[in-house]
């Protein structure tokens, strides 16, 4: 019995229908999360009570069924969107009646909608290539680090006392390195500072050309990898690449000079004959 | 008879010198639009109506004639081009009396500069080709709009009280987004619900990071797109891929192996013979 | 005598001195500019004064000299950059006591410092790559312009009352569109005509995909034509096509082919002499 | 006796737990001087003082090691890395009792933050790199500021007596005009202007078409760069140019030729033989 059982949660797991049915779950539950924003009648308060007990229980049946179905249980957490999904769900058993843990149980109701991008292989295939593009970007983001922590320093050390609310500490001063990075305001902040230092507009320049200019590479790591990982799939799908394509011709070069060997020896063959 | 007016008209509708001078009507409505934004005196007005009576007939008679033109009625209509012709004809022939209408009447008015791009084939070709280029970003869209959706839903939870205008609810906490990706003010925002929650700042980072990473996304799926058009049009015009030249070299490999086999046989032959 | 100072003048034109000595006074005219800007004592004034009068009299000369080395006079004026040299010469002659001429006069000076490009070769191939850009680009900044014109059409017939600075007329509303463009300030006027029609964040949100859209378009225009450039330089320094190693493999199996009718002639030929 | 110093030395110098030490010691010099824009206790203040001079003498002896381990001092200086190494540690040795020096000597304490892109080689390549793309772009960049000096030069003529703190002379002009190019408030600084000139919005259009174009061109010239140093490293690593392949492809045509020589000669000698 328990047999049949497995083979119909199996069955279950690999229906379309099913999958649908998941994905409208976790559409109506990020509908819901929308709905909870606005003002709402007490009957649709209800409803939402009601709904969000349904969506907790099917998710919970549905992670079941999943982990049921799995043929080898450890290989089920191998997967970073397995773990994810359980957690979501475990954390969202969690009862919420005490109010300081209210916050934080509506915020994990909010996650469930990046279920959304665990359940449709287009987005989980999208995400994997963000994930694979971030490690080579590592040291970019190493190397503007130290740029804004630099910066964040000297503009603390100099700036402190013309403006603790800007650059009261390391920690604030690259929060305003970050925003003269988007360009927000970012004058205002130069000219408080100019009026005491007539100089400091060196400390933004600079910073603003090392920083656009380290974005800039960064932006051109990602393009240049990206091609180099077109070119490597090409090169999958049977593509030769030109070394290739050297490597055959040279073959030819030597089939033939075989021929030519093969030519003379029976040229000398016959002249050998002949005489 | 009947024959001879739609010979006329087949021969109108491919004449290039009737051609430019839709053209030039499509300019003068929109030069007209133009001019009604200015304030005008009485008898510009005037001049306004009749031109705007002229511009309608002309239209009607100008699709009429392309629709009578073309061989094939249904044909017509597979065009979204001719489409969107017959719909902004047809909607300026609406009366405008009613004072409801005569926004709506106006508006249309306006679409009618839009022809322009339905006339001139370059533009056509420009707007097909951007078309094309959308299907390819519409996981992209959802990804960003995923990730819209569940910063707002936070938002929304925590800052509500802070800001009823900015995080009032899902929708306009979305628009507060879109406002924070455009760089627009964002400090103001962030500084106002960093008073209550001192760590908020970690909201408008990661927001501005995924949506920075994911439009340079974005950006590059368009520019690897448009390359791998143009080496696929590159291929269309006869340049052979590298994996055709390989073939080719295979096939001269194959030649030479008959060669060498038959200069083999002929030795044979030959030394079979002499003995 | 004529002839002698004709090669005098040929001479001096090709001398990479007299180049230099070009280069420093268009560098001294242009800081001369900058020191305008300034505060100057009367004396300072005085210099100026006398320099404006050298560098006057010598761009005139140096532009006679080029003119008269010139072997044919007609290709003299076939190159945009000498029409360009000679309009500014010939503008900053008009003597600039009339005080309504006094601040064109100035503006023509400033247009001195341009020289610097038309005599620094990298900078003139730079600027003529830029210009060989630019009708690729017609089309897509044609279908920008009716993209504003369009929403400027829009925006004026809707949102005039709300606030006639902004969107007074056709014209106002195309620069008031270039600044939501530039995300200046773009919510306040985004808010204002928010209160009024609470659905007008569509107008901005489409007037924003549609301009970074058509602007992406532009940049991606500019990236592949730049490519293409380069790849036209590299076929053009040797570097084969694949086309053209095709028909040199088809070449080799041609005389493959002659080779192996060779040797079956040969071998018939042997046959029958030998039966 | 000195040998054994020596040959210790240089093992020290090449041993990778000295290494991470020393990668250590400028992560605690990069935390102490983020930690010092914080207000600090007394006793915190102290332990800074002894980390301090433990730092300076950390860094004294380091250098040493790495200078002495060195086979040719001469080429100690040839690396730009070395040089910045000793001057950060000889100008932290200047005593800081005089008040003036403070500033400069907590700055050059802040410097040593950047030992750190001279001790992680994958730092200092990135360096290096973006090190060798600008040369490329040099001519851009006087492009630019040719571009800027102009506007900046007509704005401080036209706009002075309008707002001197913006327009005031050519040095206060250029940085508004860097501002304007990033978009910062630029239209408040247009609408003052636009009051007195009603047409200077022509100015500052033009000024940021320029400038975007200018700054495309130089994006663009980085890719274009960094794509063809990819394909030199390419070429490097063996993989052949078409041109290389074209020329294997003639040596082949020429061993045919050969091949079909010797046979003709073959097919002669025979004939004349059996003649």
């Amino acid at each position: 019995m328990l047999a049949s059982i497995y083979a119909a949660l199996v069955r279950i797991r690999h229906n379309k229908a099913f999958e649908f049915f998941v994905i409208a779950v976790i559409i109506i539950s990020a509908l819901e999360i929308g709905a909870k924003t606005y003002d709402l009648s007490p009957s649709a308060v209800a409803i939402t009570k009601y709904l969000d007990v349904f969506i907790t229980v099917f998710f919970l049946v549905e992670i079941l069924i999943r982990f049921i179905a799995e043929d080898k249980k450890r290989d089920f957490f191998k997967s970073g969107w397995n773990v994810f999904d359980t957690l979501v769900v475990i954390i969202s058993l969690i009862p919420i009646n005490e109010s300081e843990l209210v916050l934080l149980a509506r915020l994990v109701r909010i996650f469930r909608v990046l279920r959304m991008i665990s359940i449709i292989p287009e987005l989980r295939v999208l995400i994997n290539s963000l994930m694979k593009a971030l490690p080579r970007l590592g040291y970019v983001v190493l190397l503007m680090f130290i740029i804004f922590y630099i910066y964040a320093a000297i503009g603390s050390f100099l700036f402190k006392d013309i403006n603790p609310v800007l650059w009261g500490n390391i920690a604030i001063s690259m929060l305003t390195l970050f925003r003269v990075m988007t360009f927000e305001d970012w004058t205002d902040i130069q000219y408080e500072t100019m009026d005491v230092y007539p100089m400091s507009w060196i400390f933004y320049m600079t910073f603003i050309f090392f920083t656009a200019f380290a974005f800039l590479n960064m932006v051109i790591g990602i393009v240049v990898g990206v091609m180099e990982e077109e070119q490597s799939i090409e090169r999958d799908k049977g593509q030769p690449s030109l070394i290739d394509i050297q490597t055959q011709i040279a073959n030819l070069s030597a089939q033939l000079e075989q021929i030519q060997q093969g030519m003379q020896s029976q040229s000398q063959e016959h002249t050998a004959k002949k005489s």
